[in-house]
């Protein structure tokens, strides 16, 4: 981004969804995770245009066809769950998902489909209603705005996450300011389109509905859908974002100043809520920046991007900060996209390792340096194309295995 | 299979490739692989006629451009060294694999176009011809017939193999015996489509080479293309099969009895051998054998067993003997396959854990006895078509991340 750009917004430090004008928050206690907050309610003042991003999962919880479906409607709320995904649990889960926009409605004096819902944690066991219901009450009840109420909702959301995922920027236009403000969870199961992750972003501009999710849809495809923990894509993955017009007049419509501050800022929320999820993969001790340059188109690059993140020999070899760059264009080779093997440049860290598909020497001693630090970057030149797309990844250690042998999610 | 079939054949206990007739055998110590043999040579004393399935991976090595041009010929002889894959070695891997061919028909006076090459091992490393050369001449002096000389070829194959794979069985029919035969190796990089893994078979039959591959290929992709142990394809996967007619007047023409036990024989010593690789898994400690049933057709079974099975969730869940069924609908979910959730049953061992897409109560007593034992089955029913494939994993272990961090393969 230019100078300009950059100067047009701040990051809020320490603070999360309640940033934007006109949101309320909380995160409370029902009882579906030991001890731990486990319902977060995010509340709109206004009526806000709404625009989500789910997973491409054919398995898909309840919660997620209510979102698409309410998604339709003015919005005023987003309840969601965490310990249970109400995901394989067939009719009863339908109603269970209908029932919580239902009650959260009641409690907030709202339509119903002007709730949405979401769920994450273990698959295929019945929502336990009986703590559900008691918890969108006072989670109705402990709305609030500032750090504290950021914070709250932004933990009730966690699952596996071992820190709070949570950014707030403000946008500075002729006509005012504006925010932009987010809460992402999601460690495991990450996996492009889409990850076990939820986002929920919140922004007090107006927009119409249509653009918003254009632009959203944009945001995710480089960011909550760029990123890869273990290839897994789970059946709940969901990014809302909720746009209620509280700045006052800043409409952002295509082709204005603003549209193009607000469309940079999404980027870059998004962005650094997905990053969050990476540094937070579980078992991590390698984060993986991998450029795709020279694709013939995007797509391609990134169908390349997530079969090289997703290769378990090329994760253990950076856990074993191995330059193993043969099983990188191995991986390259099986992602089922057409290139030329021969043409191939493969850069770790500054030093190239593959020339043409081929050796190029390097000194082991000062790449060994290179990869014993926390933050690796490949780049994989085709030379076939004028695409580049950039994806992030992690190794794969032995507390990776650790955690998912232990932990039923 | 019905007792016919069975009393058709037995397995010759103990022994490998030169089981069949007209075929000798040698592995020696090159110098590529430390005090390891590290070259096998396979000689037919008559022209066979050859078939051959190699990898899907864009990225090839050079021995696989030269086996599928030389499978064109009669063949006579295929020479294989361990130790360095010849991948990623530009145009001078393309000469070096050729010259190995030249050097094995100049020991053993044969056309270079009748012999074969196969490599496996560490990518982007130019072969050590200096050591090849030699190596070759020595393999070529050591060719013999017996229990040794199939153990010395086996042997020559592997990599991070720990145990030699080869198998051998004698076909009875109206018209006297025949042979099939064969080695593998593979152990990491294992996935369908091939695995890096090797495979040579013989057999002293007559068949013609259109009728060989046309059963070859249906053997591997029941048995080599049916097995995963990570999900990494490589760049050198190869199985290849010469037929050599020894065995006199036993031809093998379509319809006749002796080619359906043939055809049996070879999807069941495929199957073993297969299996013998999945076994050696790096790190294993459960073999999954999993069966897609009521899925439309076998393409879209083998794709749904391909994600479940190379699933890290779902490996570790089993490495956790966890019976984490939401995990493995979830991967069935990603696959990329249509099918209707809601209908899908789920068996573990003998206990049905999902019915119509729903937890259904199990005992986690009685399912923890059954996930203890090293071998599970899991059986899903998509009830959505006439189709059942069969499909062999493993779990994930901390041992499989030891392996795979330590090791530059």
């Amino acid at each position: 981004m230019d100078s300009k750009e950059k100067e047009s917004w701040i990051k809020l430090e320490g603070r999360g969804i309640t940033a934007a004008g006109g949101f309320k928050a909380s995160g409370v206690v029902a009882g579906l995770k030991k001890g731990k907050k486990d319902i977060a309610l995010i509340y709109s003042e206004k009526e806000a245009a709404a625009a989500g991003v789910f997973t491409s999962n054919l398995v898909q919880a309840a919660p997620v066809y209510l979102c698409r479906e309410h998604l339709e409607n003015p919005v005023r709320a987003v309840v969601i769950n965490s310990g249970n995904a109400n995901a394989c649990t067939g009719e009863q889960g339908r109603l269970d998902a209908r029932e919580m926009s239902l009650k959260a409605a009641e409690a907030l004096s709202l339509d119903a489909g002007s709730v949405m819902v979401s769920s994450t944690g273990v698959i295929g066991v019945p929502l336990p209603m009986d703590k559900i219901r008691p918890g969108i009450d006072a989670a109705a009840a402990a709305l609030g705005k500032g750090a504290q109420a950021d914070t709250d909702a932004a933990e009730a959301i966690m699952t596996t996450d071992t820190v709070v995922k949570q950014t707030a920027y403000r946008g500075r236009t002729s006509r005012g300011d504006f925010h932009l403000a987010g809460i992402a969870k999601g460690s495991g199961m990450i996996c492009p389109n889409m990850a076990t992750m939820l986002a929920f972003l919140v922004t007090d501009v107006k927009i119409e509905r249509a653009l918003l999710q254009e632009l959203f849809s944009e945001a995710c495809d480089k960011s909550f859908n760029a990123i890869t923990v273990d290839g897994d894509t789970s059946t709940n993955d969901t990014a809302l974002i909720m746009a209620n017009g509280a700045a006052g007049d800043i409409e952002i419509v295509p082709g204005s100043e603003d549209y193009f501050i607000f469309r940079q800022m999404l980027n870059e929320i998004c962005r650094e809520l997905a990053l969050m999820i990476v540094e937070d993969g579980e078992g991590l001790t390698k984060l993986i920046t991998l450029k795709i340059k020279g694709s013939p188109d995007e797509a391609g690059g990134r169908v390349m991007a997530r079969s090289i993140l997703n290769s378990p020999l090329v994760k253990t070899a950076f856990y074993g900060e191995d330059a193993n760059w043969g099983r990188i264009i191995a991986a390259l080779g099986y992602a089922g996209v057409a290139f030329n093997p021969e043409l191939v440049d493969i850069y770790i860290g500054p030093y190239q390792v593959a020339a043409n598909g081929g050796a190029v020497p390097f000194s082991e001693v000062e790449m060994k340096k290179i990869l014993q630090n926390r933050y690796v970057t490949v780049v994989i030149d085709l030379k076939n194309g004028p695409s580049e797309v950039t994806a992030w990844g992690t190794d794969m250690s032995h507390e990776y295995i650790n955690i998912n042998s232990d932990y039923r999610s």
